[in-house]
């Protein structure tokens, strides 16, 4: 069986749409087999393949919906205060960049739901992008609604490239302020280093959460399989290093990384024809980072 | 009382250092009280409080540890051939970058923890960052060692500024190269759009995972409280609010994320001094991103 979607070994910007014939198996790196979604979807395209940036010159920006949570049914749960300067903040932000704001106060979850199915349910090919936030109570795992708690991929998977194609290939952005648990971080002190004052440091000493500067970037989106390559190695893997050679210098991490998620998601497909329910499968890497810099790796 | 921490209303770059007298108290989005870590420790500072890249100038970039899975010793799960084509990539990748590379092949876990413990003990003083790559099995939540599953936070874990203070305000990368659960992804097909292909598009349709283009930004990390001031606002959605405003058409949404890290990390620190166990506490946003081409807003 040979995988004839991988072009990894050529510059994808110049190879010829999936025809490379290649070496090796499709083959996931889980214990199991998969369970298959549904597929062969169609979308209109809003951003040719190779650009590297998204299209944001549609017609209008797009919706943004602030779910606004100060009061809540649940005893527990004090009120919010601060919550309104933080929704008339964010209204007047989000309103400088262009997106059509929608603000509701204080909803039922399934109220939230309606809100979102609608959206969802809208066509959208006239708008960039798509923006959700949520402020709110929370803990892990779960965001606080007016009378209880719900999880949030039950808002985001509204909006996946099937239930909502007039946003296939467009940003879908989520902001939540929440808690996500009862830890606190009580920081470290970064005092001045004398190499640091010598070139320039203003050498005040500073506090930084002790989780700070983490970057995570995992193959594939929770829940889901990761595909590799019998012969050429793993999609992520492949993806990751070609950025990282071509680019890896010029570019600062979280800028390749985005390119590495653009890579495996468009150049690769699954090629198990005997195994139909793999059989042209995609893959989306995942990206987590509490990253405070921007990272460049220069020369030495 | 009052909180003298939050410098959200001037330019922090202009900004004397947390001396800001403020009205509104500092509370948690949870519903119940914070468990607070330990804290008031010190680290040496590896780049200037207001500098916007990491400092990459170091002697050394620093090592770089690969636990390479082939083989191992639970029947259920298969030899992962393709596993050294990714190992000799990201060798000669890393290798290319800098990095002082360690690889490990097929350890046990408590065999990984040893390499890591050795490796978060060391004097990174010299050393731009750290790097630690998995290429193995996985499923939800966890990943596999040669002999049974681990979660990853056991090993970032040791990675933390209090456990490892000579990486305090480095970049602490993690690659992981692993199956997430078996759900797949059957993608959708862009199709060309008329508008795109009128400017300039090569019109090859192409297909996307369902789940590509999300970000998720939430205020803090999965198991920690996130602050909000009564009076401003949320320290999240100020600063988020505060480099939309300042930056929001200049930067791409990443780096502009990446300093709304930065300024939360390290422009806010609670100030509960009735309440000793919540009192100068830190906080860090996690940034979740399945993007594949950089977000910029224009102007419409």
């Amino acid at each position: 069986m040979e995988d004839h979607n991988n072009e990894t070994t050529v510059d994808a910007h110049e190879a010829p749409e999936n025809n490379k014939k290649q070496n090796g198996n499709d083959v996931g790196d889980a214990w199991g087999t998969g369970r298959t979604s549904n597929s062969h979807q169609i979308a209109r395209m809003p951003v040719e393949r190779f650009g590297s940036e998204y299209n944001m010159n549609h017609k209008n920006r797009g919706y943004a919906l602030i779910f606004n949570h100060e009061y809540f049914d649940v005893p527990s749960l004090k009120a919010r205060s601060g919550t309104a300067a933080d929704c008339d903040n964010l209204v007047n932000t989000l309103q400088n960049l262009h997106f059509n704001v929608r603000v509701f106060k204080d909803l039922k979850y399934r109220d939230m739901l309606k809100e979102v199915e609608a959206v969802a349910g809208m066509d959208h090919s006239d708008n960039d992008c798509i923006c959700i936030a949520i402020l709110s109570h929370g803990e892990l795992g779960y965001i606080y609604a007016r009378e209880g708690q719900y999880k949030l991929d039950s808002i985001w998977s509204y909006f996946t490239a099937n239930r909502c194609p007039s946003l296939a290939g467009k940003p879908k952005l989520f902001f939540v302020q929440a808690c996500q648990g009862d830890q606190l971080d009580g920081g470290i002190t970064m005092m001045p280093d004398r190499t640091e004052t010598d070139s320039g440091s203003t050498g005040l000493s500073y506090k930084i959460p002790i989780h700070a500067d983490f970057l995570i970037a995992y193959s594939t989106i929770p829940g889901f399989y990761s595909w590799r390559n019998t012969t050429k190695g793993s999609w992520f893997m492949q993806s990751l290093c070609y950025e990282l050679n071509q680019h890896g210098k010029k570019y600062d991490l979280l800028t390749l990384l985005t390119f590495v998620c653009r890579r495996v998601a468009i150049d690769f497909e699954s090629n198990t024809p005997d195994t139909p329910s793999m059989h042209q499968q995609k893959q989306i890497p995942c990206i987590t980072t509490m990253m405070t810099r921007l990272l460049r790796f220069n020369d030495k």
